[in-house]
């Protein structure tokens, strides 16, 4: 009789993608569009977010998931612009899960928001083998940490569908080469879009929500 | 009769233990120091190996171990300097263990070796959970990545015994706050020891270079 063996990991995997399928069919069912916010730390996941809020919340009815290993720095700063906003610790897990977004939304309340951001865990890697029952994944990469990341981190880039190059405002000072970017990025995922822009300046950020509300249906 | 319950992440962490035990043995039996440089992607991981080794290798043989998820784009940049390399693809997975490098040490040679640098997959969070055997861990903070990532990933700042705040070129087009920054870090962890430097000019290297060759016994 031939051994059994336990793909742990796939187990998990397929178990979260049942409940995020769920939670989607939910969250199509309340009317909300979902967008997943992946990076690595520090690359502006948050700055961002408070610039989307500035330019929508005057249209839309907007709620943020802040997701952190630990701490509460970045619910703290949504909170301060009358966002509705909910923080889950996951104490050391380097990614966001369904059955987390699951708690999360019924302790935010979405069944009138028409946006649900969610911040996943600053992570390159982990972050995109879990399906939160998003519409949309959206990574930023940050000029400052170079060109060459989409080769080194190759699943996050093919499963997103926009990719931010965020921090442009630092572009002089380094050697970011943007065409050469462009290039690897399109040959592995050639539907992304890509969106150079600053969240510290605001330039460029209304490509991007332009083609945020437009996923949303709501242009 | 209780339930048995099976951690499974506890179960694979002291498997890591054991062998990072082992791994460490054998490399003081060969007199080898090995530093494990954990940092998020972009940080200047390879930068800095290129800075030690520019520094180093005339004085002390060194041996590299790239590990990434895809791609031998870092190892290449080692092999252009003739110290010994080799690469790790991790194919997924989101650090390094204990298991890989005993591949990878037996496959580049750590006998005739005096420093064994481990760069580990670019990831603030899991890779500071698995020993590797070595003998210090050193993790790099960018300065464009902020000032608040202790609070947000705590584990890594807790575990190493060096931080490298690297692109300090950068400081002045950043709103980073480098005493922040030392007072949360030193709370966390007293005996941590900080250097700002930038891999790109070389500025501040003599500083952590000195401090490694002080770890290694070297002066």
């Amino acid at each position: 009789m031939a051994v059994k063996t336990l793909n742990v990991n796939e187990d998990i995997l397929s178990a979260n993608d049942m409940l995020a399928d769920n939670l989607k069919a939910r969250f199509e069912a309340s009317g909300v569009f979902v967008m997943n916010l992946m990076s690595s730390p520090g690359a502006g996941k948050t700055s961002l977010i408070l610039r989307i809020i500035e330019s929508l919340a005057p249209k839309h009815k907007i709620g943020v998931i802040e997701g952190d290993i630990a701490s509460d720095v970045d619910a703290r700063k949504i909170q301060a612009t009358d966002v509705d906003v909910v923080q889950i610790n996951t104490r050391g897990a380097c990614h966001l899960d369904a059955n987390m977004i699951l708690s999360a939304s019924q302790s935010i309340g979405v069944e009138d928001k028409r946006l649900l951001i969610i911040e996943n865990v600053g992570n390159l890697v982990c972050p995109a083998e879990f399906r939160l029952g998003e519409n949309v994944k959206v990574m930023i990469l940050s000029i400052p940490e170079g060109h060459d990341k989409p080769l080194k981190y190759p699943l996050m880039f093919t499963e997103s569908n926009a990719l931010i190059l965020n921090k442009i405002d630092l572009l002089s000072h380094t050697d970011f080469d943007m065409e050469e970017l462009r290039k690897t990025v399109s040959a592995m995922n050639p539907s992304i879009r890509i969106f150079p822009l600053s969240a510290k300046t605001g330039e460029g950020m209304g490509d991007f929500t332009a083609w945020l509300e437009d996923k949303m249906g709501a242009k």
